[in-house]
């Protein structure tokens, strides 16, 4: 076979968990929660799946469940997208990114990618004959310089790819960023993505500020959304897309080929959850505390960070700690003091070197303490 | 936007089954069941849901799920396939034949695609950027010509495309029609797709020949496969890929970025089902009396047909009984007697019309008895 991606191994992510699954490690690699999701969640897809929803659903999704998304967006965001033309119910936000990626991108159009940035970005432009046009950002800051993006622009420039709250720095964009990227893009033809899968994992009181909410950039960006990461069901694999209906005619036009449709039981259940506003409104205020009490576990370890304004993730430096790259020393800490983290090295192309591992808190509480009792040995 | 799928409209599949609950009609168009899956499988997904089997599955799948397909697939076609390595589940088998299809075919790839072909086709094909060539075959028969196939060859062939049982003439090919693509791809590096989703399907105790009977294809063929189709679950959206190790590398780097990975739950509820060998062994017999079912009640009918071999469709001609066009046809039939069908050109990409309609008969007795009684009327 001649790989039309040569350099492609296995993802961290599966190389992280088994190692911990076979050091008997602590798993804060992964992004998924330790804990199960809500028990109402399970009746409902009990409920469907004996009421004989169990055949296709319609291509761009069960109308209930569109109808609940475009409902939640418009009270969070006050924005609105029409749930029969806007709303795309997919396979998991990975499919969301690739569908999204396929509608758009033709071979040697440029994409311009942040780094660090999730792993399926880069290769998802390059199966669809995209060039990639990296923008490097730094810790501790990773603060997008709008000067540097403007000049990476080119005429060949078709789409950019942005992340809020961000995997894995845990940074939010602000109504300022999104002001300056409307400005750069005010008189091109570029589209954006927008991977919101953390939409309701933000901290501190700081308000998710959606690309949707800013008009000029609302109409030519998918937004790419998640419930695995909100309602504890990353194994569900049920994602959606908002985007216009000119864009969300191109995004399904993709889609109705990848995978055609997603889970009739599982959509059929989560519009029914969706109707209870509280199940979504109680998840800021869940994972603060999670992320606090993580924050509470590595205060007396030796490693420096910043909160995490978002994201079931965070980060940490042990620079002037360890000399060792980021990538042995998280398998290092897996196989010796049994706690699994990500080394953020392989979220940068050329794999730079910071020193940071991220480390996930969607965890229980006791392993939290537990992970945070063996850190503190280094 | 500029499509890059200027002339992809709604799926036939979506027009026909919104046409037949807009007119209260019978749907025998669209491919899926009326009748709902077995409760054992129903309680096993609840069973899991409960245990908490809903963060990811791993990316190639739950591994208690390849082990049971690849024994399935020994027992069945004796052939085996390396768990590990070699059977990937994935979001529904348009997921396994777009991966595959994202796999090998790169731009101005030619791709050999016998038609009448399912729709999902060439539109994977072309969002690869693959060139398609195109082979037609004709009713009744529908019989492949190898020696055409052999002249279409050229040393830009990438793929060919094989789908038996076949939807939607329910065609099935015979272990002479692999004899000859083996001898015709002999010393070419020439991939094979073969959507096999009706495997379990066929009728009048004619086997199932698999792509993976015969060694010297085996090595270069994805078999698609499909849970949807076998246990009256197509809204689950599982399907998996058999294929040699070096090519379910190649699948699996793009199913990686595709979708990543299936239904948690769902998985090891397959698992569990598949154990009992007659869940899947009961499934031929099931569907002989579908199909036995439907051809007696539209025996007295004014349509011609030869009986289907396999699969849960059934094609009729109405020559000589109308000199409409097959599309205006289902449409009329949908809205003045109240029995939806698909107009068999639509499988076409000039969309030939044979004057053939086809009926899926996974449908309830009653529901079958009374399409007869309606067919009756023409
Ligand atoms: C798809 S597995 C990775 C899960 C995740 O989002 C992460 O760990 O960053
Ligand atoms: C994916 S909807 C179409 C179902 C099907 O396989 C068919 O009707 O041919």
């Amino acid at each position: 076979v001649k790989s039309k991606q040569p350099h492609v191994g296995t993802t961290i992510f599966t190389v992280m968990s088994k190692l911990a699954t076979d050091m008997g490690a602590l798993n804060l690699a992964q992004g998924f929660p330790s804990f199960n999701c809500s028990p109402e969640l399970i009746d409902l897809v009990s409920f469907h799946l004996k009421k004989g929803h169990n055949q296709y659903a319609p291509m761009a999704g069960v109308p209930a469940l569109k109808e609940a998304i475009a409902e939640k967006t418009a009270d969070l965001y006050k924005v609105n997208y029409h749930p029969e033309n806007e709303v795309t119910v997919v396979s998991g936000a990975t499919e969301a990114l690739y569908a999204a990626i396929t509608a758009v991108v033709r071979p040697n159009d440029e994409v311009i990618v942040f780094e660090p940035a999730y792993d399926s970005y880069a290769p998802s432009v390059e199966l669809n004959g995209g060039i990639l046009v990296y923008i490097t950002l730094k810790p501790p800051h990773y603060q997008i310089d709008w000067e540097v993006v403007k000049q990476k622009i080119t005429p060949q420039t078709r789409l950019i790819m942005l992340n809020t709250p961000h995997n894995p720095t845990g940074k939010m964009l602000s109504m300022s960023d999104l002001n300056y990227l409307a400005e750069i893009v005010r008189d091109t033809n570029i589209f954006i993505i927008s991977d919101e899968v953390y939409e309701h994992i933000t901290f501190d009181g700081r308000p998710h500020i959606s690309l949707m909410m800013h008009p000029t950039l609302q109409e030519r960006t998918f937004i790419c959304g998640s419930f695995g990461k909100t309602f504890h069901i990353t194994g569900w694999k049920i994602g959606y897309c908002l985007a216009p209906k000119d864009l969300s005619v191109e995004f399904r036009k993709a889609h109705q080929w990848i995978t055609f449709a997603t889970s009739t039981p599982m959509q059929y259940a989560l519009a029914d959850f969706l109707k209870k506003p509280e199940n979504y409104l109680a998840i800021p205020d869940f994972y603060q505390k999670k992320r606090d009490k993580f924050l509470s576990c590595i205060q007396s370890t030796r490693f420096t960070y910043t909160p995490a304004e978002g994201s079931f993730f965070q980060t940490v430096s042990y620079s002037g700690i360890s000399e060792e790259n980021d990538y042995d020393l998280a398998i290092r800490l897996t196989k010796e003091i049994g706690v699994a983290s990500i080394p953020v090295s392989v979220f940068y192309h050329q794999k730079n070197d910071y020193k940071i591992l991220r480390f996930c808190f969607a965890k229980d509480d006791g392993i939290l303490e537990q992970a945070g009792e063996r850190l503190r040995k280094i």
